[in-house]
């Protein structure tokens, strides 16, 4: 099997190379940027990558469609909105790691996104690949954001279970660097970044909008949530702190039992047991998420912790997953459950 | 004047001396180690001062008290709870760090401390010395922990003026590694640190019947708090993220002014424009809290943001401030109200 | 085939662990603790491993034999210098991760290691197992030192080739924590760690007489190596600066010419360009070895870097690759040969 | 005494700001920009400093000397060459932190600033600030690069004393971030520096001809050095670890003896015991060095490890200092002698 990869040189196209690199039914990856008309030396964008010889080759629809089995996009948005239109007419396999096919509304992506949507038409044939929920998938997958993965994951037993207040849903979101990109800003300089904490886009986070359309497939009464995102000095992670009211009066222990009964058979999905929170080095490195939850029956409120490898689970790891998904192979295929620790 | 310093080894002690070598009122600081009974050079016990002079000298109370003209104790807990007595039969002035006589109600101090309290006679001569609140301020001053004053400071104009829901009060707090002290544990180790979240005391910490106290004296319908603590890899920093439901609708800039409005006029409380949140680095090495502001009318929710350097205004900075109070000095003698950034 | 692992606990041990889970030709790892007399599960000395069902079971020598194909130790100092002499005595098949194989001169192994050698005939026994040199393995092969994997790749072909003044190195070393393991140490807090550089154990590190067995190997002249080493806040990786007198006036050209000549065929030694130097995330995740070379005609110094990721090059991914060499598998077999990036 | 501050935007100028807020001789600092013709109040380049009310105006020669006894200049290379011109005219006093003055030869800065030397004349007239040696200061004063500092206080008695082989000088160098400035570079994202290590400008570091200059100064004999610098994971803080080979050989107390006989009486030059090594915490937040030796009798090399916290020593402490020293002012007046720890 040949699979095609646009956009290597961001950090998620790196990790999701080297991931295809030791799945095994992946016979060859062939590189294509989606600017440029010259080859290019993979080793040239990625200097630690000396002894690969792969070469980033120019995209034509036809020529990549013609050589490949699938297609995985890791560009950045507004980039499949315009170049994978080709793609969905034929009915091509892609699985796109952008956000640009997640939301069936344009209106809403081009509220959170501020730039154009792709045609509704097209967005219609995508399907939202939330990989731990076994979803059906189409030809184009929508693999889901980092915060939304590790946000749903968290909110699903108690809202697809109505065990919560609907109105009561506050999202302490945190991201270490790597979430935000290779886009030199200066909130992302180490002297601002080291030893600091920064808040960005509070309540205006781009991923809130396919949180709010998952949630309110599994339980139409949510009205909106409450979400934060505070920049971490790590490199890689994703921890997202839910508080949500119970519906009634209730225990940690009630509440596991629903997240094992939702998660019990997933190879990736960890259910801490009582009095134990997940940590950001528990998951690592892997395609896991692990999941913590404390009941106070003081304040009436379900505390969940979520946490993922934004590069991984919230990223190349989820698409790898999508990718055994849609041809069938085993899901832990070519994918590491256990975390590069410490 | 000379002051008494007991407890110089420990990171609040330590910063407490530096901030004290500084203060123009203090001719002289005398050290007291709480235990053994030999003089020991203080460079053997802070290696990176070695050029201090200075000689810690085992505690006596009755020498202690004919040399000084007040007392500070960095000590952990249960130490004043035992070595202060004499001091309070005396009505010597004390300001005390640690936890012990933080808390009037003595079951409160066992139920969260774990361990024996001070007899309830000397409890009750002390008094909280929130210092941005200008308290009335008894000769002993039990001065407020670190999580208490973010979390305090970041809720008073709304608790004060009833402007939430008062059940609704989520507090998720992130701290620095020094506000766990020099104790040796595998959570403090930086392989476990580093490139990780870690939380504990989850709704267990001991700062929340501080935090309790102080609310209900602002408003005694407040019934309990969410309170949840992040450990995050830095060395220095609090901060407090408070999400709480307005009790009718609102606006940022109303919330603000209600902040301004209590803070305008104090030297160290920085208020932060709508837009703008607080970074750890806008308040670490200064003695001050920045706060911001968000009002998010879709979920009906303030959100908060209150920093501070954990071992300044969370320890070293805000006793010394109290000791300005207590002997009428002008509130910023002594201490920066300038960060050290980068 | 069944491979036996004693030490999963710590780093060194778990990055095994999570190696041999997916190297093709083991079929089941079974684990052993060398104290204790109870079986453990896994997953309670490591809680990130949820998952797993693995037990670790009591060492017994006569036992572990019966039911494993190799043994890895991944024990401290100390250990297998007792725990292997029976597998010695049957020529069973050992990989050995700790130091006490590695000297073949009892009383070097007591002088730096400050206890007691095994025995003369047991070390005869034992080859040390620089993987990349390709060297002839014996049943018990002595994996090498992290610092010492890195500085004598770095060093070998200058060495070799006698291209250096003999008495002329100097070797500026620098790791991240997880080289010093688990153990609790005030130097290994974070709060000493982060924003800091600590030196230790300068000129007695306890690789130095295992770099100066080889090099002498290499070239009986030179006499000895001046070797400091610096705790840098990372956790893992390790950089080797190298500073040599070229024996005569030479070039970057050459020197690398002559880097290229040596590990031109080995898939994991990557020689940087003239005018790059090798990161420490250039080889983190990987079983890699990245060297860059500067010639400096005005000191007439050759400067060498050489990077490792310490747990896997410098511990348990040469560990595989001396597995894949002692059962004739393809050397990159199991093994990563991209970085973890960023 | 008013004091003028040019460039306070940069790290540099901003601790320079907060160290002139606390002296005591200084009543006012004007604060100047060299660029634009707009005053734009400080707060707005400074978030953190929210209650300073400070407005920074452009910079006009003749206004400035008018109003200010004496001219800072925190400023990139290439502005004083222009800017200064009129001062230096004038005789009046001024404080450069730039290196635009540091060599006396404009060839040499041309060669390793890539850009115009100031005049030659204009040069003749500036002195090289190195505090700790009192030197004797001119009107126009170069305060000396921050590696540079570090690496000239570790070797003077050394070079002084002609205690060592002066073709054997070896400076492995690492610096924090805060040294490269604001600049937003690649290499500066947190991503690519958080555990990591990059080296840079191996032997091309700008500071290296004024280290050369001032080592010819003290024994003329000095031909070369090998100087690397190595960019370190913390934002403060430069150890430049030294080895050279000894003229004849000596003992760590001997070479001691002679760093405590030329720094005996600065106070802030901490020259550790036998047996200790500085780290940067013996440091940051101070205007100190602390320096560490070991004496290798079997290599006879003298590894010699200088620390200090580049914006202060190497920046504005030092400035500071010369300041105090220009106009006879206690030499640590304004200046704090411990460090901010931990």
């Amino acid at each position: 099997m040949q699979v095609a990869l646009v956009g290597v040189s961001g950090y998620s196209g790196m990790t999701l190379y080297a991931l295809l690199k030791q799945h095994p039914a992946v016979d060859q990856i062939n590189l294509y940027g989606h600017a440029g008309s010259q080859p290019v030396a993979l080793k040239t964008v990625a200097p630690m990558y000396q002894k690969e010889t792969a070469v980033i080759r120019p995209f034509d629809a036809q020529a990549v469609m013609a050589q490949n089995d699938l297609i995985f996009f890791a560009t950045s948005a507004g980039v499949t909105s315009q170049l994978a239109l080709p793609l969905i007419a034929e009915n091509f396999p892609v699985i796109d790691l952008s956000g640009d096919f997640r939301l069936s509304n344009p209106a809403q992506y081009t509220k959170w996104y501020h730039r154009a949507a792709a045609p509704a038409e097209a967005l219609a044939k995508a399907s939202y690949g939330l990989a731990d929920f076994n979803p059906t998938l189409t030809t184009y997958v929508a693999n889901p954001g980092c915060y939304a993965t590790a946000t749903l994951l968290g909110l699903a037993p108690l809202v697809q279970q109505q065990l919560i207040n609907p109105n009561s849903i506050v999202v302490d979101a945190k991201s270490g660097l790597s979430g935000a990109g290779k886009k030199l800003t200066p909130t992302s300089q180490f002297a601002m970044v080291n030893d600091n904490l920064q808040l960005y886009k509070v309540n205006q986070h781009q991923h809130i909008p396919e949180v709010m359309q998952q949630l309110k497939k599994w339980w139409p009464a949510i009205p909106a949530i409450e979400f934060t995102t505070t920049l971490i000095p790590v490199t890689r992670g994703i921890m997202s702190s839910i508080y949500v009211k119970a519906a009634q009066a209730t225990t940690t222990a009630t509440i596991l039992a629903a997240f094992e009964q939702v998660y019990g058979d997933q190879p990736f999905v960890q259910i801490l047991p009582a009095g134990e929170m997940p940590t950001l080095k528990d998951v690592i490195g892997s395609n896991n998420c692990a999941i913590g939850v404390n009941v106070n029956p003081v304040t009436n409120t379900i505390f969940v912790v979520s946490v993922i490898d934004n590069l991984m689970k919230g990223a190349a790891g989820q698409a790898i997953q999508n990718f055994n998904a849609y041809f069938n192979f085993a899901p832990t295929t070519g994918l590491p459950t256990l975390p590069v620790f410490p």
